[in-house]
């Protein structure tokens, strides 16, 4: 369940890097599909009244079920309806959360503190956003993926750190969007959520990195980056991701 | 009238293909447009209380103005509500339906049965839902287009196939929508319902077929088959279109 | 605030062309987003019950914090609630308002006469707008750019014209949309509006001038518009529109 603007990206992102994403907006079939589906993604974009009571029909379905679940709160923070909507389901175990360092920040505070960001842009670096991650999985139990130049998953016991990326990822509306969601189609298959908030990271850093040199520039960019998230193998995995562990 | 994820796609493909998308959403602006449009798609995609309202207002005035309709039964069959309104709207004598196997088997049965697909991929062949196809057929008189690995055009008399295509079709969101769109836009200027459903099956899938050799990948195929669409004429489709009639 | 089908180009044109786009759906949020804003987009191309209200409020809180907004009446005439509610809003002083010719006539008149246009597409030259637009600069104080193979930006004493331009503009989905959207990015940057209105205008006509001999087609056409838009310097502006001052 993701905003309007990015449902085009998303789709294309997931089926690019292998998964099956299936979209639903009505409360009802919210419900039913959450309980089938392997994982729930729950971005808070361009959230309305009616998605907000899906929103919740759903994340009550996926945990009955058992099913991981993602929050990314993108411009949780400056954005009253949305902010109020996230504590309210932070109470309910997202396996994992996804956001931008401002956006972490500000879910991690919800306290009133202004946050630097303004709508979808970061005005945070994630390195400062470490210690909200550190809150929030405290918080939460919820693996925090700070994502940025340099992409942390903070985890209860060590931080991963992706730094594979390119700066043009950051020129595609919802490429960070879309990261959420394949965050999402990870833990349907890996061990355990702390890894696969490193593979999405790592999938679309490296795709990224990959596909700049030949398409230096928004457009062909946006393409270059499908094709290499389709051409990824596990080898390349193995030998182009930068991820490091910190205990 | 179609779902939120593959509305671009959707317009790109009948803008590539030469005809003139519009989509609207209000509806009382729905059943005003209907009856001025030559033809009406309904898509169930991502439905919702809304759309249901909107939907119903657009096929009735279509119906009053005798201008063709499209019904694509987007993962009909496990979720509920949508079902329960295909079912409602099959009444009203839709032109074409065009689905994957798993949509039109449950289309056709409507009777409890449990399909094998979940969400918009197909667990059945295409070849399994003829049967479903000619029921259909028989039941509402409209033309039932099963798109798959090979196509299937199911009318009152015979079967239309098209064998061309490329599995990259699959791989990039909304094609087998855009498919049913470009399905209405052929019903408003094709002789009838079977040539409609035909010609939109082998325009996306030769598109598909001639547009894979140069875009392996589906970022760029998404492009390429864009381009190929708006390439094609109908020189192109006599001498490459593999199309046969089955009595 | 946009249609359905133009979020994503609209997001990406904007993205290229350096702005910072986010879309806001929920009233409430609307009207706080539209007063942290540098601008706002009023573009009627879906609307719906929900959008309009949530458009009133974000238009009442970006009139309050003296921010700019725009106005793209899309299939204003043939559509009875989006035609009302643009004369509605129309009395609250837009700062640009951006259409085809038959949307700016039928804006201008809004008094029962029959526009030529059908949805998106006009059926009217821009010279034969320019009258239409008069009026409505005259009515409203808002600058008024016409779309078209020539655009017009008409205000109370001149009109620039841009005459670069491509016919494969119009056959990529959304273009003219996200030309409102960018005039909205322009005036949060320009002098004065009617310098807003011909950056807007410019920046896509060159663009497309610039990406079409390399992309004949509209698939790869439209990745190449973004990677002109990105490319673009004032340098490219200076040596390459084709503006035009007429008194």
């Amino acid at each position: 369940m993701t905003n309007e603007v990015v449902k085009d990206i998303t789709a294309n992102i997931l089926l690019a890097a292998g998964a099956a994403p299936a979209m639903v907006e009505h409360p009802d079939e919210a419900a039913e599909f959450a309980a089938i589906a392997d994982a729930l993604l729950i971005n808070l974009g361009t959230l309305d009244d009616y998605q907000m009571h899906a929103m919740r029909r759903a994340i009550d379905s996926a945990n009955r079920a058992r099913k991981p679940w993602v929050l990314d709160p993108v411009a949780v923070g400056p954005l009253t309806t949305r902010t109020r909507f996230a504590r309210e389901i932070l109470q309910h175990r997202p396996t994992l959360i996804r956001g931008n360092a401002s956006e972490i920040i500000a879910l991690a505070a919800l306290d009133g503190s202004t946050p630097k960001g303004r709508g979808v842009d970061s005005g945070d670096t994630s390195e400062a956003a470490l210690a909200a991650a550190a809150a929030l999985n405290a918080q939460t139990g919820a693996i925090v993926l700070v994502t940025g130049p340099i992409d942390y998953a903070v985890g209860p016991t060590r931080t991963l750190t992706c730094s594979n990326g390119h700066e043009l990822l950051t020129r595609v509306t919802g490429v960070g969007c879309a990261q959420g969601a394949l965050a999402a189609a990870c833990l349907a298959v890996a061990d355990n959520p702390m890894k696969a908030a490193a593979t999405a990271a790592a999938l679309i850093a490296l795709a990224g990195e990959l596909a700049a040199p030949r398409a230096p520039h928004p457009g062909s960019f946006r393409a270059a980056l499908l094709d290499e998230l389709d051409r990824i193998t596990p080898d390349t995995i193995r030998r182009h991701a930068r991820l490091e562990c910190h205990a």
